[in-house]
Order: structure tokens, then sequence, then C-alpha cells
């Protein structure tokens, strides 16, 4: 799948349709960003039964040329969005993804489905992922590779292991979320300057400790102490933060090597940080931001059948 | 100090003086609780320089004995409290407790400093409680031993090492804030029913999940998956969470079993979740409640010196 330079006939319009936010683009044949458009307009501010219209009001000039084909990824094809696309289960490559495409106007707007896997733990927890299976894949075309493992850090980040363009497994992390939680919610939002420049040093102490023994409901109080005891400075305490948590996700992992490079997709914010403690860590990445989402579905686009409907 | 029976010639008033709650108990002369009360007025609520009037108002006849003696614990003697009684420095002693009260009226009232103590890990955080020192000296004279290891649950769970007679080492948790700050705040909450009754088949499972390899941030992500999988019921889930909670505490302690059973301390819901895990992973354990803070306070008065000061 990665060696093939995809190429579309048809225009197509690439839509992210997120919790909090859309983001849309309008590719040319070989994919380039010919116009892109985001808004505040997640799926938790639509309306049931509002999605279609609001399609139409936000894209509706895009979708004028006859020929556009228009694929949507994301939290509108959940049970809280447009319609509901089942997960398509893991192993899943490229061609699974497509056969799993729901059509809500045939040949013309489909919704890409999510991954599920089964976690190999004790009580085989499930895990999901919609959205981010798309940014996979558009970030392997990007690296011409198809086998890695991929990172992909936010609310809740996922590690994903790709083996000949498959996805074979991942896992999801509560990273950002609980990030959040704590900073804003918890005491040690006391503690903290949330405004405050990132602290590299202080970051990397935070990695360095969650590697340590001990649970990370432990080390978390230390944001309080070390405040307390005038140890770190506020502005310290929340990269400390950060990097015990990101550390302790990372933790937990085991990287191949001999697939090179770990990817990370996401903002130049998060990549940044996850590369500096991959890196402090001694595992090599290498990043991707948004462009990936526009490359995974303009090669899904490429790759359906539909693609071959071209209208003159 | 645990093999003798304390007794007092003066009246002891106890008071454990909390961030959110206030008790108090008038206790006779082998400690005995004639009389108890309790209110919400943790010192959040009191401003600054009102503490002695709020003490008064609400304590003010118990003390008009001449001879009462009060001793005052908890975060009343924080910062943010009536007055600051610094930290005293693990290892520590019920002899050196008492050396660093803090009077506030000589002879009469005094402070009970919290306990300070630095942690054996690379960047030798430090870790401070107030009040549970009191708790665990009154628990230990209660259980008639002086080496335990002790578990006090709740917002801040403390885990503590006590050899013959002496704090010698302790860590915080912040188990308990983070399961509110999960259950009210994130995306689990969607998922969970808080009202349900405790389910004790999905704690242990929540417990022996976070026994098994793996971070808990990403553990926590199955609270979530198992329910949108329908393989939890949402009252189940929270049983499930707070399993998985206490679990990734208990996992990185050791406990040794030649200091007999863990003695546990606190209300009876969180003594009767914690006691379920640790007979669960084969840890034998004791409970104790409220009654621990009256007889450390109890026996800390009868010990000081001041205690001597009868007047008839």
């Amino acid at each position: 799948m990665t060696s093939a330079i995809p190429s579309s006939k048809r225009p197509v319009i690439a839509i992210d349709w997120g919790t909090s936010s859309l983001r849309g683009a309008r590719l040319g044949p070989s994919g380039e960003v010919l116009e892109s458009r985001a808004w505040g307009r997640g799926i938790l501010t639509v309306p049931p039964g509002q999605f279609e219209s609001v399609f139409h009001e936000l894209f509706g000039d895009w979708m004028q040329a006859e020929s556009a084909l228009c694929l949507i990824s994301g939290m509108a094809g959940s049970r809280q969005g447009w319609q509901e696309a089942p997960y398509c289960p893991c192993p899943a490559g490229f061609t699974e993804l497509g056969q799993h495409l729901l059509w809500l106007q045939p040949d013309r707007i489909a919704l890409v489905p999510g991954l599920s896997c089964m976690n190999t733990d004790m009580l085989n927890t499930p895990d999901v992922m919609r959205g981010e299976e798309v940014q996979i894949f558009g970030a392997l075309q990007l690296a011409g590779r198809d086998s890695a493992t991929l990172v992909l850090p936010g609310t809740h980040s996922k590690w994903v292991q790709v083996h000949s363009g498959r996805v074979m497994q991942f896992q999801t992390f509560m990273t950002g979320e609980v990030f959040a939680l704590l900073s804003q919610h918890s005491i040690l939002s006391k503690t903290l300057d949330l405004n405050g420049a990132f602290e590299e040093a202080a970051f990397l102490q935070g990695v360095d400790q969650s590697q340590s023994a001990g649970s990370v409901l432990h080390h978390l109080f230390a944001v309080r102490t070390l405040g307390l005891f005038d140890r770190l400075s506020a502005a310290q305490l929340t990269s400390y933060l950060s990097g015990l948590l990101i550390g302790e996700e990372l933790r937990t992992q085991t990287v191949n090597a001999d697939l090179g490079p770990v990817i990370l997709i996401g903002s130049d914010t998060l990549t940044q940080r996850y590369s500096l403690a991959l890196q402090h860590l001694g595992i090599a990445c290498q990043s991707h931001g948004a462009e990936a989402t526009w490359a995974g579905l303009f090669a899904l686009a490429s790759a359906c059948p539909q693609s071959n409907l071209f209208k003159p």
C-alpha cells in the first residue's frame, strides 16, 4: 500500500469531524491541499438529525462539483454522530478500512469506520479508535513505510503496532485527560502555573521519576510536596507533571527498534514533548502533523473502487 | 509506648480539625469518649484570624473546666490553618511528636505537628501528613503493637512503616482524589452509575487487572470500552474503577508479613474495600475507625509533661 503513490481522478473532499472540532480540505489530483477550513463545530455541538444540513452548510460549495468524492473520518461515525459506522476489527489494513466505508450518499459521501481490537490482558478488554486510523495510514504513506510503532498523543493517546500495512494491535492511554483533570481540578492545580514556559529539565525529571519503582498515584503527590518545600517553581511543576504522565505512558511500552523510528502524529506541542521523552529514553522517532489526516483520507479515497467513477 | 495504658489527671479535649470537617471529643480519665461533636467547619471555611473565635464558639463550654487540656490535630496546624506547626521529620515516634507540640495557649491548647519524610526515590521527593500521625499512634495503642505497616485510605492514602514505635517512612497516593476526578469529571463519568450498589466481583476484577502488566493510564480506558461493548453494567464499572485504582496503589507495595497484619484506619466503606483487596492478594489486615484519632490524641495528651499540671 505505501509504495504506490495515490492519485485520484475525482476531486477529493477530506473531512475530519471530531468530538470538539471539524476540519475539512479540498484536495487536488495528487492529494495536495487546495483549500482548508476549520470550525469548532464538533459532533457535540450538532443536534441529532442535523449533521447533513451542517455538512451542506459548511461544505456544500465544494460538493457542487458533480464528481466530488467525500470521505469523513472521526467521531461523526460514532453512535453520537451522523450515523454509526461499526468498528472495523483488527488486524485491519487499508483494504479492510475501504471495504467498511459507510456510504451516506451512494458513491459520493462516506464515513470511515474506526478500528477496534482486543487487548491481550486477562480480561481481553476492548480498545477503540475513531479518526486516528486515517492518520496512521496517512503517516505511513508519507513516511513510505508499511511497518512501524506509531504514537498519537492527545486526550486519549494511542500506541499502535503496524506490520505489513495492517494495524495489528493498539492501546489507548488517558494521559491527556488525566493531565487536564489534575491540572485544573485537583489539589495540584493550586501548585501549578499552567501559563508558565515549558521547562525541559523539569519535564525530563518527571520522565525519569516515572521510570523508577513506585506507582504514578504516588509520584503525583510529589508535585504538591516539591512545591511545598520550594524545590521546583510553579512553572517547573507543570512541566514535571507532564513528564510524569508521559513517562508513565512510555514506561510500559517496549519498542522494536528493528521497525525503525517511532512515528509520532499530532500537534507540534505534543509531538515535541513525546519526542523529547522518547529520545531521552534512547528511542528514535519522527513526527507528522495534520497533513497525515489529509494524506490518509486521500489515499483511502483514491484506492476505493468509487474513485474510478469519474464524471467529466 | 504501646504497652503502657495511658490515663490523664486532666480532662482531655481532643480535636481533629481537617480541611473540610471539624470533630471534637471530650474524653474521660481513661480516654473514654464522654461527648463528641462534628461540624462541616473545616479550615477552608474559616477566614484567617478567626480560628480562635470559632474554636471558642464550638468548644468554649468544654474548655471552661480550668484544668482542661486540649490537643488539636490535622490541617489546623498547616500554613492555611490556625497557626503553622512545622512538620516533625521522620523517623519520629510518640516522644518526638510530643516535643514538637505547638502551644497556642501555654499548657492548655496545643497543635499537633504533622510528619514529613524524604522518599528514597531518585529525587528524594518529600512526603507529608497532617492528622494521620495521631491516628497511627492511636491505632497502634489500640492494637497493642509497636511495629506495623499501616494504611490510611482516603483522598490522599498513606502507607506507613512503623518500627519500634517510630514512623520510619511513609508514602502518599492520590487514589481517592483521582477516583473522584475520573468519576465526576472525565469521559468515564458518562459510563458509570455512582449510586449503584458495590459489586464485589467487578471490584476484584479491577484489582486483578491492575496487578497485570501495563499502565493504569491504559487500564482506565477499559472502563469506557467495557461499557461500550456491554461487558459490564454501569454499577459494575464503578466498582471496577475503584478496584483498578486501589489495586494500582497495592501493586507497588511489599508488605513484611513478619510485622503482623496490616492495620487499616478509616471509614467503614473504605477499609472494607481495602480489606477485600488485601485479602484477595493474600495479605492479612485489621481495621480501625474514628476511635484511633481519640486514642492517639489521648495518649499524646497523657504522655506530655503538661498532663501533670493538675489543677483540682
